[in-house]
């Protein structure tokens, strides 16, 4: 949970961990690790730093955008009913042979063995622990489904090549929702409910997505979709047909036609898969005994779906996509703090003009009393440094409002310039008039949701 | 974080999954894996779940109450200028071969190899890799410091064995901060201060605690505390010294007299550490070579601390201390809830009465008002269940004001029995007396603040 703000606390820039680590052009050893731009932003930038290939420390301003993200999902997965858990990390490797999964994607798995020689997995994904965990409970009532349980946690996955920073890591932070229910056309309505809260949270962060027809690959299964955007870097090939507005994963659809019209001019285009959802049956329910009782007394399996958002994936394919090659853009939503203050260097006659006022702190103050800004706005407290430095460094980090206590603060009245990342506007402002223009609500526009969102219906 | 409640949104116990389950009182096989009170009871009541020895699925009211100690620990690192970040679960051995541990904890860590033949641990602490992140920054400056870097991850130890459910188990939830200073004298200062920030942790969960002297074990170093809660189950023997007031673990004092003034009527008892606090020195930070920029230039050793806190284990040692054989009680801080409503059983003659009253609703509104208790009221709505059998459920698992719409609620005024399981009072009130009577602050009196500390001053 991110930060309460209270009355004589400021954010201030120069208490953020934030080491900034710019890669010479030249550094040939580095070119081989950075193989994206989010990856060699968030690298330089002092977001997320290499602990070794495919794992990364999380630095403050990456962990306060993951911790928006995290609350985001958590409230949509508790507007559909979803029950949190944890899982632990360490599976029995039992569960995964039982499945058949220990064999099929054994290269992928990092394997422990406890000094007793008892074999675990570092969990990739939790459809067995969990059809485990509801098949060892008292025989669960048909009147008590759906359960729809899910969690927010580490997850493992031996890449051999591990690329894109936080994109192909090998610990990454999933949200994982397990759905079970009576029989499969109840499934399948927990399915659409499910799709749809995504769509909702793909809608909220803001960026263009394509959901398409899914590959349902290891994870076996009826139906699948698959939540992508767009870039360069994706490593998934998804075809889009105009005419009849099918989406869907080439592993699917091939790449020369669509499949539902026949329409040869289709467009195919590359995707960050960020979201999966999985209607599975009886897969793993089946093999792990996991049952309920139905109305009649008798011990039904019951039917399960997957559902799974790569958080720190999201994040740093977010970044991807909004960012150019020199400055990070955020979603404003997932921003670690959406206003940045700059005030005038120490000893500029700025600075003089403001000595015994209380400006800025009364704008932070101010601005923090805006309802989306709650606990969003930080000083970049750095005075030693000149305000142009502060302001490039400020658009470097991507802060969505940067706020400069510049010249025209000595005019009467006095005015703030405001710079709006999103869309590169730049305003002179009078307070008033400033704390209006940061209060829209970020919300997307009606028009702006129906141009978010291409999908094919389920 | 915790749901933020809407005004359509009730929290109702039937749509929580909290699968009870009793344990027969003969059931042989079962007190082989059951060794303390918290665990047979977070057990029976659905907090938790064994998956694996040591190893734990974290059910609903488990996480609920796990969140609000990680939001009032976040809160307590915040105000000492604690910067949260992830480290990654797999750390790489080489850096334990360089700081000695990987030979001194061996058989304690649970070890991966990748599929190239790289070897890591899965952390059970993070002094190496918080070391190696800060030695392969650009060079920190002396004004940079005091850095304080936190997390609030599972961690892993391979016990031999796994026992006391969530007190000694294989994958737990900790909070270790790392503190980096110029000098020892900084260091020191940093060290009081965080231990001061821990007594206010421990204050405000509101159990009596004792600080003692503690033994740095294999993490070496100069100084460290220990914070315990005193328990029968526990595991460490603590010396405490009713004359002087010296408390130490007898691994530093030994068993038989006050080392600090010779009186040897001492009282030894036995403790569960729930936090540990130690001054390192340049112990990781030297062989890791993590150093800042002095003064004049030079790079010099940094001097660091180390501050853990076992979150998933205070909750248990937490319930150990404070619940009965029967029946579960929550420090009321972390209470998954703190209030809950019991309705009339269907087509009693109350029902009946309060038929066509929104009562329920407008009660359930007005508890979520007082601040203390905002997000923190459920109904229970099963009300196929006489309240009776609600009622001595609702004690079992704990909630700390229990609502009863009982007899009275047909008596004019009509008034409403609440039961506070911290007072064990019972009380019947009209609704405007009973929101005074749960509305009081739950920080504990000045007296009892005395009480709840027992410290060897540092």
């Amino acid at each position: 949970m991110v930060s309460k703000t209270s009355a004589r606390f400021f954010h201030r820039l120069s208490t953020i961990f934030q080491p900034i680590s710019v890669v010479p052009k030249n550094a040939e050893v580095k070119k081989v690790d950075i193989t994206s731009r989010s990856q060699r932003l968030m690298l330089e930038r002092g977001i997320i730093r290499q602990a070794s290939p495919g794992c990364f420390h999380l630095l403050p301003l990456g962990v306060r955008s993951l911790e928006k993200l995290t609350d985001l999902v958590d409230t949509e997965m508790r507007k559909i009913g979803g029950q949190k858990v944890v899982l632990p990390t360490l599976t029995n490797s039992k569960l995964w042979e039982v499945s058949g999964r220990l064999e099929t994607v054994s290269s992928e798995l990092f394997k422990v063995r406890d000094r007793h020689n008892h074999g675990y997995i570092l969990s990739p994904t939790c459809e067995e622990a969990v059809s485990s965990l509801v098949a060892s409970l008292a025989p669960i009532s048909h009147k008590q489904l759906p359960l729809r349980l899910y969690q927010i946690t580490s997850k493992f996955r031996d890449e051999i090549k591990p690329r894109f920073g936080l994109m192909r890591g090998r610990q990454f932070l999933m949200k994982d929702m397990y759905c079970f229910d009576v029989d499969l056309a109840s499934a399948l309505v927990s399915y659409k409910e499910i799709c749809h809260c995504y769509d909702r949270i793909f809608e909220k962060i803001g960026i263009n997505f394509v959901k398409v027809l899914g590959s349902s690959g290891h994870m076996g299964g009826n139906l699948s979709h698959e939540y992508h955007y767009k870039a360069d870097v994706g490593e998934d090939k998804i075809l889009s047909c105009p005419k009849c507005n099918y989406f869907a994963n080439v592993e699917v659809s091939g790449e020369q036609e669509c499949p539902k019209c026949g329409n040869t001019s289709v467009e195919i285009s590359s995707g960050i898969e960020v979201g999966h959802t999985f209607l599975l049956g009886e897969k793993y329910t089946k093999p792990l005994n996991a049952t309920y009782l139905s109305g009649d007394g008798k011990p039904t399996v019951l039917q399960m779906g997957s559902y799974g958002l790569g958080l720190s994936r999201i994040l740093a394919a977010a970044l991807e996509v909004l960012s150019s090659d020199d400055e990070i853009r955020w979603p404003p939503f997932l921003a670690p703090y959406k206003v940045i203050i700059l005030p005038p260097k120490g000893g500029s006659k700025e600075e003089i003009h403001l000595k015994n006022s209380n400006l800025v702190q009364s704008l932070y103050a101010r601005l923090e009393q805006v309802d989306t800004l709650k606990n969003n706005v930080i000083i970049d407290d750095r005075i030693n440094l000149t305000i142009g430095r502060r302001f490039l460094e400020a658009k470097k980090t991507g802060y969505p409002y940067i706020i400069a206590l510049g010249k025209k603060i000595t005019e009467s009245p006095s005015k703030l310039e405001v710079t709006n990342l999103q869309t590169d506007e730049q305003l002179h402002l009078e307070e008033s008039a400033l704390l209006d223009y940061v209060s829209p609500k970020e919300t997307c526009a009606v028009d702006r949701l129906a141009f978010l969102r291409s999908s094919t219906p389920i």
